[in-house]
């Protein structure tokens, strides 16, 4: 080692993530040794200077610091189980999506295994990775998190430890995810509605651009009514959403985009209507969303 | 009329939209009377200097530029209906939601009234009008936008005319507007996961930020790949979507939260994995939506 330490890393699962994690370590100059099912999908970082390991465990003995990215926990512990004793004495950081739950069991199986172990998410594209503003939280054994923070900082600039239970970053990115397939789906009914009106999509983008910094200004609101659980305050209430709901009917009718898959957001709104909070913030949706008692069939 | 030319302007509907936009005309020095079914609501705005009209007619006839901000279009015909033949000759400006159709209906009814129209949308929160950043977009009648600019620049600074078809507003508003409901209950939900787990939500606030932040960065590339009606370089497909739709179920059960409204989402994910589109990008769900022959049953 020269004096200019810098930790060589291992990159397992390269696909279109891992491969931007790869780049990133290698740009920034640490020897990085990667492993994928699919070999050829290596070539592009052995090209820019990676070493490539034919069996996982030498890409798993090959560094103090292994990082995963594979589709789930499972996919994980079934490619590392492969690695025999090599996880003996390694850091090993999974960046996947998974419940808390796999998280737990998956932190288990790998201290079982002699690894010291953080479970984290990229909360980007992997075009961002390596952003100076690019956020990743871990969990999990902060010895860990504190030893190699350097090394996980080129990842992205905002790197966050969220705590030692190592379902917290599994948690978070479940919380913080859930806003990303209906945001997008909404985004998509716009766009489906805008064309059906003969005009193009990007017309809208600036719009619903700034549609979103609103409604970013509105969660430290929310944030604050949930935790107090006081809804009394209403920036908007749950009837002026409930007056809106009719007009998503209207939208349906008019330009023949499919509107259906808000009925059960509708329906939210109205149970908690029913349940006193017509005159609320609308962040008392959250009470309703808590409880998951009753079924409710939706056509 | 002195040298500096200040046109007076009426408020009809004193909601906290309604008072926000009187109080910018105040402050703004424009000669502002303000009228609203329930006068008391009006006495804010009378003690910043505001004058208030007893009868709608008196209202109507006060200002050359009379701005409604009541909560559809219905009622404010309703309410317009009262001030007989004084909207001859003024340039009328709604401010609501509606849909197109109504906004048609009510630029028709506004024409054979001799009123000049231009339906419009505030697109942001009450606190926020009269900011320069803050989005505002009109259509109809373009030579009221450009008569009266100087005057609804007052409102926000991000004033824009769509085009002269006077329901091109209503129709953006329901487009961009999509995606409010449907965020808020992701990030209602990930609030209720975060505090089954005894954790205040405000911890998740700079995250769910950041992530919208993402999400925006996203909408410029899912627009183009709409328009050229191509999905085929996806950053995100519908398989990886149809992945993470198994985790919602995993949150459901670990931590007691609602996750039954997304059910149709998921849905329109398997559907669109189904006609082909598993590797494509997830804005080819915008072809999934755009067919509304279907029924679809939840439970």
């Amino acid at each position: 080692m020269t004096a200019k330490h810098v930790t060589p890393v291992t990159v397992i699962g390269l696909g279109s993530m891992g491969t931007a994690l790869g780049e990133a370590f290698v740009r920034a100059g640490h020897p990085t040794t990667v492993w994928n099912r699919t070999a050829a999908k290596a070539a592009p970082l052995v090209a820019m200077g990676a070493r490539h390991a034919e069996a996982v465990e030498d890409a798993v003995a090959a560094s103090p610091l292994v990082v995963t990215c594979l589709t789930t926990f499972d996919d994980t512990r079934l490619v590392l189980r492969r690695s025999g004793t090599a996880l003996r004495g390694r850091a090993l950081v999974t960046l996947n999506s998974g419940s808390p739950a796999d998280a737990r069991e998956t932190a288990a199986w790998a201290v079982g295994h002699g690894a010291r172990f953080l479970a984290g998410a990229v909360k980007n594209v992997p075009s961002a990775v390596g952003a100076p503003d690019t956020l990743l939280y871990y969990s999990g054994d902060r010895a860990v998190f504190e030893e190699f923070g350097t090394t996980l900082r080129v990842l992205g600039g905002d790197t966050v430890h969220l705590g030692e239970e190592a379902d917290l970053a599994a948690l978070y990115e479940m919380a913080v995810g859930a806003m990303l397939l209906p945001a997008l789906v909404g985004f998509f009914q716009g766009a489906a509605a805008v064309q059906a009106r003969g005009l193009e999509v990007t017309t809208m983008v600036r719009f619903a651009g700034k549609w979103l910094d609103m409604i970013k200004s509105l969660l430290p609101i929310y944030a604050e009514e949930i935790d107090a659980g006081d809804y009394t305050e209403a920036v908007s209430s749950v009837n002026l959403f409930l007056a809106g709901a009719a007009h998503d009917e209207d939208l349906s009718r008019e330009t023949g985009v499919d509107t259906a898959w808000l009925a059960p957001l509708h329906d939210l709104v109205r149970r908690a209507a029913e349940a006193g909070h017509g005159e609320h913030s609308i962040s008392a949706l959250t009470e309703v969303l808590r409880k998951a008692e009753r079924q409710h069939t939706y056509g």
